[in-house]
């Protein structure tokens, strides 16, 4: 275990296509969503522990969360959990723990991570993950993981490599051509087919020192205000200035502010099982299925003339279902949701009618 | 109202076909099937409230729903509530109320109804009631009521009408030539076709008097085992005395018991909006329908692209429904059900493996 080796997990997002099992008040990262028994962000948490120790793990969320965190990280330090004012994307998020960091260690070596993805094939990622931090050591490369792609996903953001440039001492390591966002179905396609194409899974090696060179580079503007309150971190006064920061920072993601402009950027590609688990739809690719290709969380589940559903509902619910095809069956709270897995694209109106409606009553 | 009028409100049922609303622990009666706020026993027991005195009402249930009819009927005296120690069918159940009204009232006329059927159109049903109550009050006769058949249900006993006799005096009452089980999809469209047959309701009206004569007659077993305990009846001794009735008494309907064998059964064939609701399927016909055919109960349902759907959840519970037709979503307690509508005779199968299934985890 490396003490110079530090973790932030981003666990910001109040993504609702999950609903109703996520919600504005518990998101996704906080939910068992492969009733595993571990909601993500303890899968992302526990991912960690052989990684660094366990003080050197940072969880950025937002102060409505702070609780959650404490509550579903028993083993986290208090003062590690950072909290943002306001929603500002993953750029000062970041900027916000580098500076934490730096504070403690500025010879450290950071993994950020995403608090809401799966990782099905844990001893991989470790390997992985401990050749990039020393890849990252020991250069002033920015490295991202790439997942190499089973299909045209058209939800995912690809990275483009370099196939003729071998880093000699990294093989698997290869130097980034291009950072593009979601594309449509027809570029998808030719992304895949070309082989040089990578899912982009939003998790970060780099040193510290290479990382907020980098936002010096290509955002002078946010590392000014963190460098300017550099004082104040870590003294009561870090709450107060924090809220300033985020009043009047642009909001951001690393991705475009960063890594779609550093000339220094390299990724791993990599197979270690992973998912954003977006939609009710990818993690149905993901979990296990039964002989009736139902994928199925909770013990009192009966289900009679039933095919290609994904079935998520409190342990001791009992619930029978008949005559049901390709359906998404979700109960969680007080809402339950039944729907064609091939319409999960509605969820995120019925999410808004959903508000609307509460909204009305509460009028 | 006439002091002389009874109702015996026949509330011992334990139907399952309405699972999950409908449990062993709270049957069909005491469920609020409609979505009205009032439960089936509550609606059956003030369609009474003009026909006579309250505490004319009896309602002969099973120990276990005591308590239930108390809380449910808070206008009924609790010496009216008369526990049946073991289901043994209407027969004994009718037997009982007759000896405890007779010791308050021999020249009584008695209503028999069952506690969980609907009736839409009170005010007929309230003037069909009142006009047979006073052709029994004058004649030997005992009445049932019959529902002009608007198609050929096979899960109701239909009633043969003898259409040439004409009762002067009561031009709507006929005489019955024949009760009959339920019939098979062909013998009920003969039946329906004939116009002399009737749907079997399960309403009877007759006196006291000719209601013990024809026990007397066609069920003397019967008759005898409450006759010898007359001396018991609302004194401490009844309950030890009825649990020995009960162990011995043979289980009989009334129908099978009396009203088949005996001559002077008369019919009055009418039209109140009657429905047993004996399944999903009886109420969705029953109930009103929305533009997309959807019968829905519960305040927070949402329906996309969803049709001819019967949905009953609790007033608060937040269900979103998407891409559903002709289902049956029911949630209640701890149980959800998602079923075709066309395949409600599912449910039976369904809950006998959720007992199962309990006996299982329980062992």
């Amino acid at each position: 275990m490396n003490k110079d080796y530090y973790v932030v997990i981003m666990a910001g997002g109040i993504g609702t296509r999950f609903w109703p099992m996520s919600t504005a008040a518990c998101p996704k990262q906080f939910i068992d969503v492969m009733g595993t028994g571990k909601t993500l962000i303890q899968q992302t948490y526990s991912r960690f522990k052989d990684f660094c120790p366990a003080e050197n793990i940072f969880v950025v969320t937002g102060q409505a969360y702070r609780e959650k965190v404490l509550e579903q990280l028993p083993g986290i330090r208090p003062d590690r959990v950072l909290c943002e004012p306001h929603r500002k994307n993953t750029a000062p998020c970041i900027a916000y723990a580098n500076y934490k960091i730096r504070a403690i260690n500025p010879d450290a070596v950071v993994v950020v991570a995403p608090a809401d993805h799966v990782v099905l094939k844990e001893d991989v990622f470790g390997q992985v993950i401990r050749e990039a931090a020393q890849a990252a050591s020991q250069n002033d490369w920015l490295i991202t993981l790439g997942i190499k792609p089973s299909y045209p996903n058209t939800g995912y953001g690809y990275i483009q490599f370099d196939s003729e440039e071998v880093c000699t001492r990294f093989n698997q390591i290869k130097k980034v051509k291009l950072f593009t966002e979601k594309p449509g179905l027809e570029m998808a396609r030719t992304f895949v087919e070309s082989g040089e194409f990578l899912w982009n899974a939003g998790l970060f090696i780099w040193s510290l020192k290479s990382a907020m060179r980098a936002f010096k580079t290509y955002l002078p503007d946010i590392d000014e205000l963190f460098a300017a309150g550099m004082s104040k971190f870590n003294t009561p006064e870090e709450a107060d200035y924090i809220e300033k920061v985020y009043l009047v920072c642009k909001s951001i993601s690393i991705d475009y502010g960063v890594m779609e402009k550093a000339r220094n950027v390299y990724v791993i590609a990599a197979d270690f099982g992973w998912s954003d688990v977006g939609t009710w739809g990818a993690l149905y690719e993901l979990v296990p299925k039964n002989e009736e290709e139902n994928a199925i969380v909770g013990k009192n589940v009966l289900a009679y003339d039933t095919r290609g559903c994904i079935v998520n509902v409190p342990q001791d619910k009992l619930v029978v279902l008949q005559g049901l095809e390709d359906c998404i069956v979700v109960e969680h709270g007080n809402s339950l949701l039944v729907c064609k897995r091939s319409q999960e694209q509605m969820i995120r109106r019925i999410v808004d009618d959903v508000a609307k409606r509460k909204g009305e009553k509460g009028a």
